[in-house]
């Protein structure tokens, strides 16, 4: 199986197991001429480096990120750009113990079904390490955007239960997103989210929630029906993350309650220009952005890993067993889930602004 | 652009516009010597067809399908295989009068920003007459793994406010939903559904619901992390098809508020056989098949076309303006997207098949 | 094996067998707003079209293309443009004495081979006949390379032994080319291949010959090293057609034998612009176009079918025996492949010029 | 652009400067289970090594491969597999004179022309230090073909006008090509291609030549018509190789000249299976192989850099000017190409081996 590439002009190949020597990406098809650092690349990996704070796993990465190659200087040549993060603080003992014992909720048995052979530790390629190498792709797609005006926003909407209300500003967004280690948009609804983590925490268990993440700015006429949609590319990108179960644009399910006529958005002129007066497609008709804002959510399951006993089989025994997981892990993964979204979506646009013409796919004016 | 191809080894192309002169498609990928007839895809289509209760369009379409190629002596050749059915009743009459004047909630502003050129008549390309060639497409896929042993279940589990409980069974399922216009595996839920959209119909308006797909006895293995997941190239699928803003596979957006110790499946043994005792996760982890069912669900938005009257702008004279449609129109699309949505996710299943080499791509045996 | 698409953003997919119903093609990622009518198509039909001259195969075929979709008004929409030729003068007889007896040098035993079930009947989907749907979706491409000022010439530059000179003048082929049986810009050596391929075929004979393709005026820029070099996808184009053993850019193998200060073409100014004093690079340098014309060249083998008896083994009975063939040939494809070659060079370069960015893939402007 | 990546289900993307920190590659798409060491691959790496003799360039490089992914107790894991090699003997010197001049015969003028800002240093991108990421996929393709009992064999059969004979014995190729610094089959050839090598070289000047592979023991039933044929993607991955200007299959060019009855190869049986009695086309029947050994030999032209004086054009200055070359090159480029076309062939054949369903995908048996 050869899947570890994502899209079409703007493409990236991601590589790596979490207790392997390192994990990184290499982005195809980046136009030359655009300023790039090492720094650009590094502000994003920080935001989704584990030990940020309580609520995160304490494993203990620098992820300093090394380009390798498409840089030269401090822009790019239109040639791939290779990134590469070492792994460092690797601890495999916690993994020995359940090796024959795939955890529930986890990729384990999947893999094994699969390959016969896996990698064990850490949860090998299935890790959310492997989510460095998206990040640092994402940080590219994000600075291409940004040149054409586009802006991506994400923030967690719901925490173990805890929900802020469905229109965000984008402004508090902006504003307050940093500020809270849940990466919630509205300070004291944070505060509520954080402490129903961490009392399910404290008895051994996890939680999930739902991340938004949005576009601004986006030209119409990105998407290629009737396959390649953008909301279909959306949703492949979004699903392709691990422990998430569900995704939706615009009104999403809450669609499937309303009328067509409290659906439909009805179009208005602002100037000369067509909008809508709602925005209940999330910005995507017919698989095309129509210029409006792109907003869309994802389901994240809570994380697989608990300390409460679990019951599994041991596959070599071929035995019915109880397993008392002991590693480090997130009990939310909703804040790190944040920017990992945010590059997802950035990645999605990336590609259809080369795709659509919007942007010159051999240089960056 | 060009997207209209899916699938990376049994590969579908479409074409086809509304009121065009036909629609069709190309299957690329079937291995040689599957028995097929025309009666094998006609007999998906029927189920997909318009006209075929008062919950559908009234236009009148045979959709008689022809086989021109990748056939000899019944079986396929490994060869393309295209399939075209003839647009015979078609009245673009009552779209003259809106061709400046874009539906709200339709796909018809999308495609005038993007192209510029657009056949406005029916919908063009973006009517959900497209699925046409999903559908027939489909019904190959569904003959390749009817002969793997997988079976392909659709059903509508929620329209216009009404829904079934959660689990219902396949027996179900196999048992009903071809004898009820809303393809509800319950007849009585069923009957409750049809008023609740006759009501809003009656009223001028459209109603959307939930659509749920199942897969039986699906190897494990299936499935290419990280970016070509099977539940992530389900939801790009899924999302492909017209009037749909979510997807959700196994617990989906319900997952959120469960804890971990709920969520996960605990692990057992079925004779010489791993199982799990429950399938929140919907057959797959890390984005592979584990040999549970593959459940997955949509929320289908209600149908844009609705008689009451709508704020739009005329495009040519930049001015906001009200339209009423008269067209024909499904005021519950739940019931027509089932199989479709079967259609693309037999799609998905069989490419997958191939690609993780359970079926061999050269000769079907 | 789902091998029948060809391109990334200007994407066509053929389908057909030699004797079924129809051949034909569908056009995928042609800008909106390209004027295109069926005339366009069929005068790139006629062409190819067999029976045109006593050097063609005597199938009498119209080859009479029907546009199935993707055209409004008289322009494209930027959806699929589905094209279809039907089969009429088939004669299957011939091929039933032959079923289990793979011609030599034909590819009934490869077929065989791999799918075990096939289309005997005029060589199945292995035919010239094929071609046809290259040629069609050859004339779309042409057209919006035309649009943009681009040239495609095509002619035969050896047949049967006899060769016109290395350096024929672009004025030549357009002038000639059309005017003698044998696709030939020289009409005296026109003359003497015709002779030549007349006297091996009234042995029983086929010959072969070379073929020459040229692009002019094509923009620098286009080209994507280090694996989707131009040169390498003209390679890939030119080499998937039927009776091709050899491909080469340029001065090709001729170069195999210059010193490098022969074969380095020096650059010079032409005004503001950048040219080569010689072209033995044939337009490509690094896999890129440089803005020189492009040339390049197919080594077309003998026709297969030959009337000559033939050792072969007949693969239901597992035994040595001799066949004598009795269809309809071509003595010599070459002048029918010009117009393939010529087609199969415009799809790489459309593709190209979208993928570039030269060509907005919306719109055509 | 985005064209690093080659391969469907094997799949490898490169990336790296000549000047650059290092070079290498990801190899996606390898079953898991496959016993793979670094000595697997730096074994192929040392055979395309610059300095080892003095018919190459004299940069010293010990092409030390890292494998930094995929690998877990000595075998594969079906995940992706990324090797790096550091560049360190890197001398940009004698290129800061020559950054506004490109180099006739090179791709400078037309990296500028499509990029705008360019790697000037040793060619950048263009360098044929690029294929070390080739060598290294190459390797382990060739691992996997090896388990599976085929064998890839390449060797030099013209250089600097010297040619050996047309049809060399496998066995003299095994056993001479490692043997002499031309990589000839035949010693005695070998000794007078160096003799013409070094005269040109010692002139100023650089000469050309032909480099064959061959793959031994190929299963029948590989290719993908009509556009994936096999000798299509043979010709697409030979000539995406930096200097080849032609490629050819089985008789290539010399089938130009032959009658169809010479040319087709009569089929005999040899015990069971069917054989042809001669392999005019090179193992290779309408795109699909035929269990014959699989030829291709490509046209290498004379090493673009030379000391001679050479016209070019100051593209800062826009004005016309001598340039003399300084840098350190190959004086011919066959020896070294011999390994990178191993691999391309290589690649190919693992990717068809995995498409046509000969390998599992998942996992190494």
């Amino acid at each position: 199986m050869a899947g570890n590439t994502f899209g079409k002009l703007f493409k990236i190949t991601t590589w790596g197991e979490s207790h392997g020597l390192s994990i990184g990406v290499i982005v195809d098809g980046v136009p030359a001429g655009l300023p790039l650092s090492e720094a650009d690349v590094q502000h994003e990996l920080d935001r989704r480096r584990p030990g940020q704070s309580i609520l995160a796993t304490p494993r203990r990465e620098r992820d300093q990120v090394e380009i390798l190659s498409g840089i030269f200087q401090g822009k790019t040549l239109g040639t791939p750009i290779c990134m590469l993060v070492r792994n460092i603080d690797v601890d495999s003992k916690p993994y020995e113990e359940i090796k024959t014992k795939p955890r529930p909720g986890h990729a384990d048995l999947a893999y094994w079904l699969k390959f016969g052979h896996t990698d064990y530790r850490g949860g090998g390629r299935a890790s959310a390490r492997e989510t460095v190498g998206r990040v640092a792709a994402g940080a590219i797609a994000k600075k291409l955007l940004a040149a054409h005006g586009i802006e991506i926003l994400g923030h967690t909407v719901e925490a173990a239960g805890v929900a802020v209300g469905r229109d965000v500003k984008s402004e508090k967004i902006r504003k307050n997103v940093e500020r809270n280690p849940m990466r919630c948009a509205d300070p004291k609804v944070a505060d509520r989210m954080k402490q129903a983590v961490l009392q399910a925490s404290a008895d051994g268990n996890s939680t999930g929630g739902i991340v938004e993440v949005r576009a601004l700015n986006v030209p119409s006429g990105l998407g290629e029906p009737v396959f390649d949609k953008l909301d279909a590319e959306i949703a492949h990108a979004l699903m392709s993350m691990g422990s998430v179960k569900g995704v939706e644009i615009g009104s999403g399910f809450k669609a499937v309650k309303m009328l067509g006529s409290e659906m439909n958005d009805p179009l208005t002129l602002r100037g000369r220009r067509i909008m809508s007066a709602t925005n209940n497609a999330g910005g995507i008709l017919g698989g095309i952005s129509t210029g409006m804002p792109i907003v869309a959510r994802i389901a994240v399951k809570p994380t697989p890993s608990i300390t409460k006993p679990q019951r599994t089989v041991d596959i070599t025994r071929m035995k019915e067993v109880e397993i008392k997981l002991k590693g480090r892990f997130d009990p939310n993964i909703c804040p790190r889930i944040v920017p990992v979204a945010e590059a997802m979506l950035a990645l999605v646009l990336a590609d259809h602004m080369l795709r659509s013409g919007k942007v010159n796919p051999n240089r960056f004016k």
